[in-house]
């Protein structure tokens, strides 16, 4: 499906247009957070650490794949990612870089060609972006996207499935609806299993242990209304909570709002 | 897929298993509810009426397919209904029917061959025991049927789109789930478009105007504990309601719980 699906140009955004946006981005012309840049293209959040920690991180995506949905992993060293992008090169794509020694934040830089090593293995994990564009383009108003705020997330009381060294609590992202509103964005995203997928709760917050729905650990606070459910999906935060929280000896991340622009379609994403 | 669906032998019960349970509710033998006899079969909730009221019932359920997904329509004065089984005959494979004259019941005959009319057109309604044995094949429980009762339905303040004289509120079937049950009830009986399909709402029932759970019109009361929500699901006595409503001049009905059951297996009924 992907093959047949890529071979198809995008109505509003030709293949080329992304590539452009890419290539502005390498070279410093693009500098800001990518939300709202090639809205139809996928994007993705960016974990690089040393072959040596690869395993156990690539076992923890494994084994939590609602949070961690992998859209590539490199080969050590690897720079290209020839299934995102015909061109992408992870030393310079990104608008900014967090490289991080000893799970301490050391640096922000917009390229990192001068801390590249030859072991080092890029994860690319789906984003909730792309599910977010199929719940705009049914209709289903998203309200942090309307008031210009970002997506409100807690840390919850539900832990992931551990895998070496990486552990924690899974953090999940909110969105208020109508409950009308609440089923079709269900059927919605259940079909984006590759971008974090169906809900993984609703309704219910304090069964995840969020006690205060107003003070998220992680975004802005949204008001759920009288007549709105909270509808909780599995959050790309967690990973990155579980790196930082694990303490690598060296680790580089995307700056947060700074993510990959891929050449892939979000619909391409939608199981049939 | 229909088609392709019907080669297949059902692994628990040969097509010849319901046809023999129907020719022994044909005989007499069998005469009480049609819950749980041949489970993994399609039964169907019937409305037959004069051909001068068929057209505006048969517009009543296009405009409201959620409480009245349609299996199938005779031709005035048919009495099989070969789509749904190869040796039907309607006036005698119900356990028990309801005569209705003017809106009153005036009998509740075990079959109707003497009151059978040329110009009478019989409607088949899909019933949510096929929904139901996808969710308990799925692990889900519920717990109406673990206890033995009916699952509890409410009249709502939502109206029904009317069409002629049929008009009245949406009824609603309630079942509790946790919230991870919930997202996967709704995954679920997405596919099942054919028997009520997705829920219309969960969550907020004073949204849909029940002001009690534990009072419902219809069926019997079933508890929502503190971690569930109540789903609700458009419910097959909405047309039922509307027609005893309507007080056609004559209306053949089932009797309650008393449902047609056909040769259809609910697995074929899942879209793909």
């Amino acid at each position: 499906m992907l093959a047949t699906a890529a071979l198809r140009p995008a109505p509003a955004e030709p293949a080329t247009g992304v590539a452009a946006i890419r290539r502005q981005i390498r070279a410093g012309v693009l500098s800001g957070h990518t939300a709202g840049l090639a809205p139809r293209h996928v994007q993705g959040n960016v974990v690089i650490l040393p072959a040596e920690e690869a395993h156990d991180f690539l076992l923890f995506c494994q084994r939590n794949p609602k949070p961690c949905p992998l859209l590539a992993v490199s080969a050590p060293g690897e720079t290209a990612l020839p299934t995102l992008g015909a061109d992408i090169d992870i030393r310079t794509d990104l608008p900014r870089y967090r490289i991080w020694r000893d799970g301490a934040l050391v640096e922000e830089p917009a390229s990192i060609g001068g801390h590249w090593r030859s072991d080092l293995v890029t994860f690319v994990i789906g984003c909730s972006f792309s599910f977010e564009q199929a719940l705009i383009d049914a209709g289903i108003p998203l309200r942090h996207i309307e008031r210009g705020l970002n997506v409100a997330m807690y840390r919850t009381s539900v832990a992931t499935e551990p895998a070496g060294r990486f552990h924690g609590p899974l953090v999940v992202s909110m969105r208020p609806f109508t409950p009308a509103n609440a089923i079709r964005a269900i059927q919605i995203t259940s079909r984006f299993g590759a971008v974090h997928g169906a809900p993984i709760h609703l309704g219910k917050p304090e069964l995840l242990g969020i006690a205060d729905l107003g003070r998220p650990d992680y975004g802005d606070a949204i008001a759920v209304a009288d007549d709105e459910l909270p509808v909780f999906w599995a959050c790309g935060v967690t990973p990155q909570a579980v790196v930082a929280a694990a303490r690598p000896a060296f680790c580089i991340t995307h700056a947060p709002g700074c993510m990959l622009l891929t050449d892939r379609l979000n619909h391409e994403l939608a199981s049939s």
